[in-house]
């Protein structure tokens, strides 16, 4: 329990002889209603909220740790953190507690002891992000919140191919900013589209993203689904490393993070 | 256009030698910010936005009947409906009109000249209903308005050995009430769940339905599928045709109306 201590940097000050728990947990949240995943002042965040929830059930100030700031309006089924807390019962009331307390937009699926020295987004492998398109001439009134309305007809052979050609390590410049001064290669490991009737799911897993990335590789490869780009001229704007030669940012609902994977495979 | 002839009994009348439509149209809608599918003063319900959408497009009063009236916060991906309109334009034109000023929340999948005396209800040959479940110890913040989270395993096996004996010509006055002084048989075409990982679907699909019976089979399966309810306890239940002996009625979010049949395959 949080005993009035002075906090000086969000990591409660343990007293001496005071044991402390190190959780990592997966989240899944609904994006639409958040102002994205990082704390803002006066925003309503994952973050905020997470903490906010940390702080009702066990007295505490948590300050947590994320594998990926996701942008406002996109989702996670499977975004990974990491806290400190001195909560003395089990893990599992933890668990249910903060459940309880969450709105119903926010949950928290899994929640374990973390490895020691473990961060979610420095240790982090790979990351999986899947994006889904309904393929309709008619509005989808139950996916308006998780996939993008394409009316026209997709070439999805064709947005294939292009996907193929984006696995392996490449400048990735043409789709994303990197943070500050950082370089802008990246690896792909997989990506492609599948399809289930009328809807259509990208999926991509890499080492790391660009900003905005996912989303601007997917207004890309709708731009060859449609006719009006042709596999050449998507090499050659790929080649170009070149962010202004990108296909529009598709648009964040469609978004969803979907697993963060470590080469720590089990916790402690 | 609506030339401000007296409207009245809801049809608008033809003036002499004025051409009308007789449309049938395919619609979707989520129902979490309706209160059902009928019109009622003061609320907020699928009818009346459709009926605003009419009157906002050709000008006209125009009243809509339709295949089912789902309760409030049921989905449908396939509700029937029928009207007249001296609508001058294409029909492609109106469709496009109608989906421009709809709400996201519903939407106008087909819209097709209706054969002359078509009645959406009267002439259904069947209905076709899906419940979802979400099976999984932690809530899917994505599935919250779409899915009644269960948290306990289920045996589905069971569940689906009870949906067989759904199947057939039966008195179903354990499942549902009639409308008023209607008799309680029923005929069910097929009835079963299938899974795709932590996804339960349950699809039922019968000549027509008694009220809340399709939340009613589902509660009751629930209690089968957690160990609560034996087959046998299931067949006495059923055979026992008394409203009382029903399990719970789930949760109206988890329901969605997918197709209603006709024999008249063939518009006009």
């Amino acid at each position: 329990m949080y005993n009035g201590q002075t906090v000086s940097d969000g990591w409660p000050i343990g007293a001496t002889g005071e044991q402390t728990l190190f959780l990592r947990a997966t989240v899944a949240y609904d994006g639409t209603d958040f102002n994205g995943y990082q704390v803002q002042a006066g925003q309503r965040t994952v973050q905020g909220t997470l903490e906010a929830a940390l702080m009702q059930v066990t007295q505490e100030r948590v300050r947590i740790s994320a594998a990926g700031r996701t942008d406002s309006g996109v989702h996670a089924l499977g975004q990974v953190i990491a806290f400190r807390t001195r909560w003395s019962h089990s893990i599992g009331a933890l668990l249910r507690g903060l459940n309880a307390v969450l709105p119903s937009d926010v949950a928290i699926l899994t929640l374990d002891l973390a490895p020691e020295g473990f961060h979610p987004r420095f240790d982090a492998r790979s990351r999986v992000y899947r994006y889904t398109v309904w393929n309709d001439p008619a509005r989808n009134p139950l996916l308006r919140r998780y996939a993008y309305w394409v009316s026209q007809p997709l070439n999805v052979a064709a947005m294939n191919e292009a996907a193929q050609l984006l696995v392996g390590t490449h400048d990735f410049a043409t789709f994303g900013l990197p943070p500050k001064g950082m370089r802008t290669v990246r690896r792909v490991i997989r990506a492609g589209w599948t399809q289930n009737l009328h809807t259509l799911y990208f999926e991509i897993e890499a080492d790391a993203f660009l900003y905005r990335m996912v989303r601007s590789i997917v207004g890309t490869l709708l731009k060859i689904g449609r006719g009006e780009w042709s596999i050449d001229e998507f090499v050659a704007r790929f080649a170009a490393t070149d962010r202004s030669l990108s296909g529009p940012v598709a648009p964040a609902y469609g978004l969803c993070l979907m697993a963060v994977n470590y080469d720590i495979s089990e916790p402690v």
